[in-house]
């Protein structure tokens, strides 16, 4: 297959891109290399060093024969220049990585929440609409996230995308519908992502888009098979407050021996998925694509799930590092359940790798590889949801004073 | 009150503008005159005569003693502006019209699809971001529509934005929630106004903003007590097939004895409500605003339903009309019913202006006045909802041969 993956220079694109490669097809990475402008933003870095996109695919060449293609094009802006770019290349499927993925950076300021979501919005819509205007039958593939459910706890499992309910008619009776699972976004990425949704449901139900959405859980986990092949090959890591996720930020910060952030009580239960099983998803989705006219078909790619303390603890036993609680400078539910059914992944074939096989100590020996490239002073989460809420997150567990945007 | 009218220049703003500043209140008026713009694309106009917006200020000014203030703001590009505005003038009050309102249009072309969600969601996030940023408490009320509902028989009543739905539990048991209408809307312009829905949502449960988003039918008329004032306070009318909408049309298709253009069956049934009502209802929901933490309040700001046939030969009776009947450039359930919950606005003292007691002849009156300003090419429906669709839409009913996009 010819594959388009949009935002191929990502944490989660990149080892995709690496991985279909490896699978022998045709990958051509669109990115506007927004994550490396972010980083020089927020002066941060990938605690792994990061080639460019250009020298990695280089290397992905030398190592393997195969050629990894890349094209800068911001897709949120240059509709004109996609739109030509899919009618003259025509693959055979997208495969969308391209949004702002850090709910904290999106809580940052009005710029960062005006920037997420005209960005992620655009990006979206102009694939959607250059699809449909180059009458282009590829199969979209999106990476959305299980934040569109909302942390509540429901009494009732997540089904994948579509809850049954019913309803109650004029005479009276009940009758069973299967609804787009409404909606409860925490923040303004994951907000974006239940905009998306709705442009799916529309594109598929008006122009027969066949479209694929991957509800993920958080990534664990920094190697993949091909990653691990070529120092110059690995993938971005992120340690900093905005754009580090809770279990690998665990594992970076006992290897620097920095205390374990636990936000709130860290009673909030999440899901979360190995890396190594989120690019297999990726490829399971894309060999299952829905029928034209099918309503969009939505995958919950995550493989268990686990409270943020619990994690805490478990990290803190095997490494020996301590637990700092701190403020939470989100608006959510202090404590939640989460039950996620994820049967259409293991029916596929997915042997989940879970967090007690472990590949937990990898990550820790990665991060002291390069604990000399840590800033401690862009661990702690600075992102508040308000401004009242912000007020509370004043200090850092080393004591330093702390500022959401210098 | 101290009131920001966004988009106060359009079909609807304009009049709730005179309206509002009858009242007493002080009516700013924010719009980027984008309506007139795109009458310039089209090559149509308003079959009223109209004045630019400072000279019809001028005149409410002369006539009344009042002054309506006009500012000239890009609301999805000039988000800065827009809020240094707010911040220096603290409007009571928000009121938020200022979106491409046009089925048709947003479904021309590709262009006209980006061009939609792009304006829409960046105008409506921009004025969220804004009031958070500057915390300023106004109660934003924005216009909705009833086609985030979606128009397919459910065989229930379409409530007031909130449904009632039974869950199963993991124990087994049901359990009754109240969910944000499932929607499902019919153009890329509904669909903007579903993700509206997302965004206020949002901005209701994180930030506490006071939203009341009013779900429209198809309003109808054109005059109100303050446009009959005087002849250059008169509203803006929409004949052509991208902003005329479908009971106006007819009677000025009856005017200029021109076919009443019925598309498909004619068995669409749709919400309606006169322009009089409409401006009435906003004020209504102005004084009925929701407190600090309270979700959404959704009214439904509709007043009768009618199959489009059952207008078309009401239409025909009246004025001795022909109906045509054509193909369907829309891609919809060719009937379906429709019965809506309006109980909200009624409870708050809404006395319905319905077809039955009529203004139909005056909006024909109008319409001869100044049927000498009518270009018969624009009448017809072009704007297909899918290429093969358009194949169909080839003639108007005078035997003229039709482009979407010129």
């Amino acid at each position: 297959m010819k594959i388009a993956v949009l935002g191929g220079d990502g944490f989660v694109g990149w080892p995709t891109s690496l991985h279909l490669s490896d699978q022998g097809h045709e990958v051509h990475i669109l990115d506007n290399l927004s994550r490396r402008w972010i980083d020089t933003e927020l002066g941060v870095q990938s605690l792994t060093p990061m080639d460019s996109i250009q020298e990695r695919s280089r290397v992905w060449h030398a190592e393997t024969g195969r050629r990894i293609h890349f094209h800068l094009i911001d897709l949120a802006k240059d509709y004109e220049i996609l739109k030509s770019w899919l009618a003259a290349e025509r693959p055979d499927a997208v495969i969308h990585f391209a949004e702002q993925r850090a709910a904290p950076y999106s809580m940052k300021s009005d710029r960062h929440k005006n920037y997420t979501v005209s960005n992620n919005v655009n990006a979206t819509h102009n694939v959607l609409n250059a699809l449909v205007e180059i009458e282009l039958d590829a199969h979209l593939i999106h990476l959305g996230t299980m934040g569109v459910y909302g942390y509540s706890t429901i009494g009732a499992a997540i089904p994948e995308g579509y809850l049954p309910v019913d309803i109650e008619t004029l005479s009276g009776e009940k009758k069973r519908q299967e609804i787009l699972y409404p909606t409860r976004p925490g923040s303004i990425y994951h907000m974006t992502k239940s905009l998306d949704q709705i442009l799916f449901q529309f594109y598929a139900q008006n122009d027969g888009l066949r479209i694929t959405d991957l509800h993920q859980g958080i990534v664990w986990g920094t190697h993949t098979e091909q990653t691990r092949r070529h120092a110059q090959l690995i993938n971005r890591f992120d340690y900093d407050g905005d754009y580090g996720t809770v279990l690998n930020r665990f594992l970076i910060q006992a290897a620097i021996d920095y205390p374990l952030t636990v936000h709130g009580t860290g009673g909030q239960t999440r899901a979360f998925i190995h890396i190594q099983d989120s690019v297999r998803c990726v490829e399971l989705a894309l060999l299952d694509a829905p029928k034209r006219g099918e309503r969009v078909k939505v995958f919950n790619q995550m493989t268990e799930t686990h409270r943020v303390r619990d994690l805490a603890e478990m990290v803190a036993t095997l490494t020996g590092g301590r637990i700092a609680w701190l403020p939470n400078p989100r608006k959510e539910a202090a404590e939640n359940d989460l039950i996620v059914e994820n049967r259409q992944f293991l029916d596929l074939g997915l042997q989940p790798i879970t967090l007690a096989e472990g590949l937990l100590s990898e990550v820790v020996e990665v991060a002291k590889k390069f604990a000399y490239r840590v800033d401690r002073a862009r661990v702690p989460a600075v992102s508040a949801w308000t401004r009242e809420i912000g007020k509370l997150v004043e200090r850092d567990p080393e004591g330093r004073a702390l500022r959401s945007v210098s």
